[in-house]
């Protein structure tokens, strides 16, 4: 859960998306409701709910409709963490054990598929063709960032605007597309709209970025995953990219033979950390997100005051300042 | 593809119903245009398209929107594909590599997920609200009935009721959703819609309990796939259902030992054959597959004769009859 003195005010609002995720995930198959409750309440933080409930206050109240639309954000974020861990073989997420580790591969993907059509089917019941364009276009764009990523693993030719591309794709689209029904559902201007969209699109670059760097850097214990799991897995991000840029000849050899080699090891990945520390690329990427925080900030200009300003601007902080 | 006396009026339709799914597929992202093409254009019948122009052509002609829907309808039916063949590990289908034999499971899942959002992003294009509820629907009652599928792998306790409840959900909800999409093009009446969902329903349940049977009876070359397949899977599916309520004890022991096994060869299956061929249950599905033709086809009395009506008349036949 996020910070309590960024989210107190929106604390029943919290608790009525709590109410509408449990409500909606009640299935005719008991086993369904069973495994999606059990993803659904494992520690997720809820960054995007709180992203769509303070986008719809910043002028006014979102109504009964924020609970059911964040319920919707939540399904479809959670569906891409099920079908990531298959894709990635993962044991562990925010350190329970992954679905696929539970109940295997054909459960984590098919309860994925169930939560992707039960979002959509919960946006169509909301009947405003804005919002559920917008979610249907969020789910294109997620599946386009992620096979582009894939696409990309082990690339050492991939580019800093590739890497922007991915992240833009697989994770900051989510994050703007809650801004946006935010927005739509507190009854903002387009222009206004187009403003918390900006912002959620910069926020959830910054998130990624983030992640990214924690991957790196941060234990297992806070990771609630496996140390260097990116690395592992040949998942190129930005620290790596920028050391690339500085690396003597002998330094790329040893990254591409890196990538070469098949299950690598603490052992083998230590010197690409090293890599890192020479040339100081987790600070410099760090530096890069807190760029995007900073162009999200002022994305807000001419709001007035409110609680869910001041909430958002501390969000955008948060985002590159969190544990994990 | 169909047979040309059923479907060669409707010819242009079908043409059409190409140039639409080849239209939509091109993406932004080269490799899952490329992807998409090989696994659409892989030998695919389109009975679901055929059967939704011809549900639109009972009454009337169903404009241009039969063709975006019936793209629609093939991208769903693509996506559970590729993520059946993740699930199954299969290596061929149709006579030809599987997309996560060629590309690996991870691009499987994922053009799986873009096909599904393409299809809801495409679908919600069309703005009939009645139409996008059958498409959403329609989604969430396939991953139910896959959920409930795997769930009883290799489950001897599985009922008759229980097959028809999977193949219904799983199947038949997209050959009837194809048939109400296309009435609704087509202007039918609420009651004369009713009827074609129907006439698909049972339609649906005929095809995929004659796929179940063709699973046990027909060679490789034939299925374009490894023959027995479902039984080596643990997929339980009439024929066996009604050999076990006559299996003598011994018998029965004989298949619960079957489907304690793991790694199950040719060898292994003979025995199954052996008492599916005694009790004649091969005999009985087929025949039970023939009533639901029946009841399709007694869905459509009252409908003005047409060639749309004669055709849909050959197509619930054809199901039963065909090849694969």
């Amino acid at each position: 859960m996020m910070p309590q003195q960024m989210v107190g005010f929106i604390e029943e609002d919290l608790k009525k998306v709590e109410g509408a995720i449990a409500h909606h995930l009640e299935s005719q198959v008991g086993f369904i409701s069973e495994v999606a409750r059990y993803v659904l309440s494992s520690g997720g933080k809820r960054v995007r709910p709180v992203l769509l409930i303070l986008s719809a206050r910043l002028c006014n109240d979102g109504g009964e409709r924020m609970y059911d639309l964040s319920a919707v954000i939540e399904f479809i974020h959670t569906a891409t963490l099920l079908h990531d861990d298959v894709i990635d073989n993962a044991a562990l997420r925010r350190g329970n054990p992954t679905v696929h580790a539970l109940w295997g591969n054909e459960m984590a993907i098919l309860i994925g598929d169930y939560l992707y059509s039960k979002a959509m089917a919960l946006a169509l019941s909301d009947k405003d063709h804005l919002v559920m364009q917008t979610v249907s276009n969020v789910t294109v764009e997620m599946a386009q960032g992620q096979v582009i990523e894939t696409l990309k693993l082990r690339d050492l030719a991939m580019s800093e605007d590739d890497y922007y591309r991915i992240i833009d794709l697989k994770t900051a689209s989510l994050f703007a597309a809650s801004c946006t029904i935010g927005a739509v559902l507190g009854g903002l201007s387009p222009s206004q709209r187009a403003q918390v969209t900006a912002f959620g699109q910069h926020t959830g670059i910054a998130f990624q970025m983030a992640d990214d760097i924690l991957d790196f850097v941060a234990p297992e214990a806070q990771l609630g995953k496996p140390v260097h799991n990116d690395l592992k897995e040949g998942k190129i991000t930005l620290p790596l990219i920028m050391a690339m840029q500085h690396a003597s000849a002998q330094e790329a050899q040893m990254v591409v033979e890196y990538f070469h080699k098949k299950d690598s090891t603490e052992a083998d990945v230590q010197p690409i950390l090293a890599l890192l520390h020479k040339y100081d690329t987790l600070q410099c990427a760090m530096a890069k997100a807190h760029e995007h925080v900073l162009k999200a900030q002022q994305c807000l200009e001419g709001f007035a005051p409110s609680p869910a300003l001041d909430a958002l601007h501390a969000l955008a902080d948060y985002v590159v300042a969190r544990d994990v």
